[in-house]
């Protein structure tokens, strides 16, 4: 295993025992909420967001207990939206990731609370820790819930739903990814910041960082769907030109998508310099990250 | 108007002019999800949750501009849940105090999105506000959170789900009242004494007065669905026996259930008397809440 895959490895551990600690079984009466919202938080997500908050505040001068409570409550946002985003009523998936969607295994009502669930305990976990510096945590609760909401995340969603069947700008593709994928990706990296005691200069390099690693990642997820292996992906490739989707792919041509993706890993590993040997694990994360496979 | 009905008249006023500032209207690309929100959060609900916060800190020693963004929080949160209740998949309900239900009006998938950025939404404002106190508002946002989540309202949905279509205990019966509307009217309470500052013995009082108004006040609904005026009510009544719901009249009686209401609002006037006159409109509100036909 090479050494950056065994950092993550280690990472991903050490993310997962802090969920587990967060979001333990229950035995009472509500019970199966618990086991519909631990389905999906445990069905062997990459942890990439709360990966990259760790990362953030550790070249920022903090570290794991500094952000732990984000980190998951991260995870848990990017849980609920999968939830949400699979019913019937929404993008009707059967399977993700090779298992049942949480509402053909629960139901849709019981998805429909385990995704509320998932949000609610978010806030819950990030507001239930003993903060050293309460100032700092409510500062770092703003921006998650700023970039989950209607100018973020949930926001893409609601732009990208307008945009289905019809033929978009790139520009119209721009604003969905920067809301819909990239906004929480930024907060990741700012909130890991701002949890360390970052300065202005720190967050606002960390923050172009992200915001470019997000363009670079989305597009290289629009070009595997037209050049991955199918058994690597888990997924049939092609799917997005067959269903009519808006991708960089489908606007740009695999070419210029291709350069694109370069382009942009290459302006966030820049926006690292500052922090020096420090960013290197972020550095080699990204070079992976646009060159992966799946 | 009676000077309670005045006053409460108000009080709803100031909170929904607070509601008007927290979510406006917006003019871009995700414009919908903002008419969404405010067509569910401006339907004419009586802002009850907001009000009792208010009354709260107003008896510790409080103000309107301690708990505004947790009053306006709250009902973003109570209104959340009326939405994804109605949702096809929950309730199936096409109407609500007359109007259409959100789905019916927007769509089964922004009003998912809808209910989801009012549970956010609610979060970025109790985050966001700046506060002279963070540690007490990180304490309010925990109070919060908990109680709208598995342990409180949601935990409270999921075992009234399960709980359809057959017979249950009273205990069982007071336990999914506990959590499903219980935990929010208590949470409304004690965050309103602690923005205020309250001491020990006054949450503990508040906290008692909100237990058991909460029950009270959910009696008096089971009630009014038996006796109470179609037309003053805005819903067919008897429908919680066609529906086979459970029901304290269902379980209990109608005359047990009158004597109960009796009991629990006196119990809730009770824990008030250490306020003194402070508590006059309190004191009024659960008389009035508990004798209301509507």
């Amino acid at each position: 295993m090479s050494e950056l895959k065994a950092g993550l490895k280690h990472r991903i551990n050490m993310i997962n025992t802090a969920l587990e600690e967060y979001l333990p079984e229950k035995e009472n009466p509500q019970a199966v909420i618990y086991r519909a919202m631990r389905y999906s938080l445990f069905a062997g997500g990459k942890r990439l967001r709360p990966i990259l908050m760790l990362e953030a505040a550790v070249m920022c001068g903090g570290e794991w207990e500094d952000v732990k409570p984000f980190a998951c409550a991260m995870e848990m946002i990017h849980t609920y939206s999968l939830i949400h985003d699979d019913l019937p009523a929404m993008d009707n998936d059967a399977l993700r990731r090779g298992m049942p969607t949480n509402h053909i295994k629960f139901g849709e009502d019981i998805a429909i609370l385990a995704g509320d669930a998932l949000l609610n305990k978010a806030f819950e976990v990030a507001s239930s820790a003993n903060y050293a510096n309460p100032a700092r945590a409510i500062k770092a609760l703003s921006v998650l819930a700023e970039s989950s909401g209607t100018e973020g995340m949930i926001g893409g969603q609601v732009v990208d739903i307008a945009a289905e069947g019809r033929k978009i700008a790139l520009s119209d593709l721009q604003y969905i990814h920067l809301l819909k994928t990239g906004a929480i990706i930024r907060s990741a990296c700012v909130i890991g910041g701002i949890m360390a005691g970052a300065d202005k200069e720190q967050l606002e390099a960390v923050d172009m960082f992200a915001k470019n690693l997000g363009v670079a990642f989305q597009i290289r997820d629009d070009i595997l769907d037209v050049v991955g292996n199918e058994e690597v992906l888990g997924k049939p490739i092609g799917s997005d030109e067959v269903m009519e989707k808006n991708t960089y792919v489908t606007i740009s041509g695999l070419e210029r998508s291709e350069q694109l993706v370069k382009e942009y890993s290459e302006k966030a590993k820049d926006a690292l310099k500052i922090f020096g040997e420090k960013a290197q694990f972020l550095t080699e994360l990204t070079d992976y990250l646009v060159n992966r496979n799946n």
